[in-house]
């Protein structure tokens, strides 16, 4: 499979918010992100980077 | 190995951008995507949207 983790960047540092994400879908004031089980977490934040060798996605709080 | 292909959506259609990206780093006007190779593409376009398991990356024309 190839999910990757969603962290969240603030301040310099990185904290995890999800594992296993699969979806990433923009809404009207931020994301939505489902994992490979379909559950889904909502945040005020846009995509920042990503790395999916790495499984690796990086958010920012902010609009998208 | 888990990279994706990226699309450029334009006019409700989806047009392949590269393939086998890896990473996706943001720069001052757009977005940079490297594959899994190391070579690199730029594009004046955001993320818009992302579905890891089908390995897709959707990006759209405008500033990150």
């Amino acid at each position: 499979m190839c999910e990757a983790n969603a962290y969240l960047r603030q301040d310099g540092k990185e904290e995890i918010f999800m594992e296993m994400v699969d979806k990433v879908i923009p809404e009207a004031d931020g994301l939505v992100l489902e994992d490979i089980f379909g559950r889904r977490k909502q945040i005020k934040a846009k995509i920042a980077e990503l790395a999916l060798v790495d499984h690796r996605i990086i958010l920012e709080r902010g609009q998208a």
